[in-house]
């Protein structure tokens, strides 16, 4: 993807740490992978060394901080989760290097040799709120994917935000490699996150983790590529010819398992011709954990109680005990519903048809498309990625979670013995 | 990659055409290979068959322009090019099917099967320049991907684009394929481009063909992601351990043999250690070949005559036989030049030292990176993949040659058997 031209000298604090970014990123990427591990694991136990100095630093952050209770607890650092986020760098380096790998590989008729092999994208700016421990996970896996990241945290959590970034870059110091390959903004200036925006060739990818609003301004202003989701509109869709057993476990884990993740099912969709036997059992399960319901008419019509639902509610990604219901006729009707409501994040469908199943997978415009699982398996872990950045739901490089290989972009690499073109 | 949000029903031409494009895309990304191939078939037919009307809307395009006789020549059609054009779209039509491979597939320890699908991109918006047989090519590529395409010619090729349009949409109702899945603006309105870079949410990926203020404006405006190369200025790097010959051999096919090319090598960089007994040759081999030079000082000490170079001459590309000369010390210096001129497109080393070229091909960061072989097989023809759309010097998606496997995204579909997340 293209972006405008590099700004020539833009003298902001964000430009001079992208440069400086850019020239750590090319030792970073060359690395070899055991450099790389090597701060990670460094960083670790930097860490863990900073335990005090970072609770100290935390419960200044905590006890300056202003809003809701739940963005506290997000904040908030106790020992379980320094040592989870010092283990998560751990995991990190333990995972197979990214970088270097062979994508395809092939020879031509007149002897050259093609391979594309995958590299370190460069630059990754990476905007996110509250919880101190994505700052961490960020750096891990950038580090090891040889991308360069600058950091940028909410405000609230600055002070938490110094110490991670020390022992972050402790590690790398300790390793050997450039500790501007990850930094943060000296200071809490909002203008830093414009500057970020605004970047264009000199970060090459924005990172942005959090709050719906947070994350539409970044792909609404940034002029740099952007990889992230506004929301996760997450639709289950229980076919005519459905196990009705599996409908019910499969929906009640989709809802409920947690409610406030991305991957969380938002709106059921049933077929009219097994609604009237599965739904009011299914709406029992669901309201015994703690559900609510937003229905359409003809699902009122089965289950009187359940209240009935607005055009709007059905573009509602709730994030809470409540689930959105409507009955449709087949499978038409139920694409025609996720193309309209739908984030293009994960859809599933229930049923025993393999035909019907084929349409849906094959038809459904969405990042990730499941038949006879639960949309909560959309996560970078339970794909075998072994650690994830956020979900993608944009259309280009990665969509779905995004984990260390889709901190990559690729080269083609041409090798010839004196070839010359006719 | 993530955009702004779709616009609430903007009342544009473009908005409108997206709108019936996106319907269109859904049916043609959904058909089978064989009926969009016949699609391409049957618009070759309906291509010969409108040759009579085709040359006498060109001859009125033809007529009315008032540009450069280079300019004039590449709107000019005849029956070679017309023919051209419909061999072209019966290429396309043997070429594999990019949609629906599957990119790779893994099974989870809970008995989840992932695998990565190629489906295509959505809508396309090509803006292009002069030439009218981008249309039909371009077309083809998309219909073969299952793309939808609105196709903006430049204005002085409208009465041309319009019989190649209806063509093209000839096909796809022979094929019983919905014709709006390519489309024209109805008028010349320069309007028409701007509401095009704004579409976000409506077309999907923007593909400039012209020159570079064209391709430099939609990077800098577009609010959609763009694939593209604003230019081409390629080096060829010929170390110490070079085979003299090879060198020879390699280079003057790299700048002469077509200089027109983005692939073209602009700037010629030569180790101080091998400069002294091979400039002097290399010279004028591509002296005697027309080509005329720009030289650092330090070439100008081994060749006298050679004018001396500008900065500015080293970050010019020159489309035309003209070379930028720079001895250097080695690949690291190699490299720093390269890192400061380079335009991320294709760079070549030619060396005998395989420690050498691995740390080039390693540490370049262009698309196409090339060890002993012409910097002019940046090519898709040359790099197997059938036919081009353009090339692409961004970092994501597409780089490099840009054919029918890079019209294609991909999503992941999980099959399940009834999983849900513990």
């Amino acid at each position: 993807m293209d972006h405008a031209p590099v700004p020539e000298s833009a003298p902001t604090v964000v430009a001079d740490m992208a440069r400086r970014a850019r020239a750590a990123g090319r030792m970073l990427g060359h690395s070899p992978t055991e450099q790389r591990n090597a701060a990670l694991r460094h960083a670790a136990t930097a860490l863990r060394a900073a335990r005090a100095e970072l609770l100290a630093a935390n419960a200044r952050d905590v006890a300056a901080f202003a809003g809701a209770a739940s963005f506290r607890d997000r904040l908030t650092l106790d020992d379980a989760r320094i040592e989870a986020m010092a283990k998560g760098l751990e995991d990190v380096a333990q995972l197979p290097d990214p970088v270097g790998r062979v994508l395809s590989e092939w020879s031509r008729p007149n002897g050259l040799k093609i391979r594309c092999v995958a590299t370190p994208v460069g630059v990754i700016g990476m905007i996110y709120e509250s919880r101190p421990n994505v700052g961490a996970d960020a750096a891990a896996l950038c580090i090891k994917s040889g991308n360069a990241v600058i950091l940028r945290g909410g405000s609230d959590s600055l002070n938490s935000a110094r110490v991670i970034h020390a022992a972050m870059q402790a590690g790398l110091r300790a390793a050997g490699l450039p500790v501007d390959a990850v930094q943060i903004p000296p200071d809490a200036d909002r203008r830093h996150v414009a500057d970020m925006l605004a970047a264009s060739g000199l970060i090459d990818l924005l990172i942005p983790r959090g709050g719906k609003s947070l994350v539409e301004r970044v792909c609404r202003e940034a002029r740099v590529p952007v990889l992230s989701h506004a929301e996760g509109l997450c639709h289950t869709y229980i076919h005519a010819a459905a196990d009705p057993e599996m409908a019910r476990r499969i929906v009640l884990n989709a809802k409920m398992r947690r409610t406030g993740i991305c991957g969380a099912t938002e709106t059921l969709l049933i077929d009219s011709a097994i609604a009237p036997m599965l739904l009011p059992g299914l709406v029992e399960d669901l309201a015994t954990k703690g559900c609510t319901f937003r229905a359409d008419a003809r699902a009122r019509a089965i289950v009187p109680d359940l209240p009935p639902a607005t055009e709007q509610d059905f573009a509602t990604e709730w994030l809470d005990a409540v689930m959105s219901v409507a009955v449709v006729d087949g499978i038409d009707d139920a694409l025609a519903h996720i193309v309209r409501y739908g984030s293009s994040h994960t859809e599933a469908i229930i049923t025993e048809d393999a035909a019907v199943a084929t349409r849906f997978l094959n038809e459904t415009d969405s990042a990730v498309v499941m038949w006879n699982a639960s949309t909560q398996f959309c996560d970078g872990g339970e794909f075998g990625f072994g650690a994830e950045i956020g979900i993608a739901t944009g259309r280009f490089h990665a969509r779905g979670p995004v984990g260390l290989e889709q901190l990559t972009t690729f080269r083609y690499e041409v090798i010839g013995t004196g070839q010359v073109r006719p």
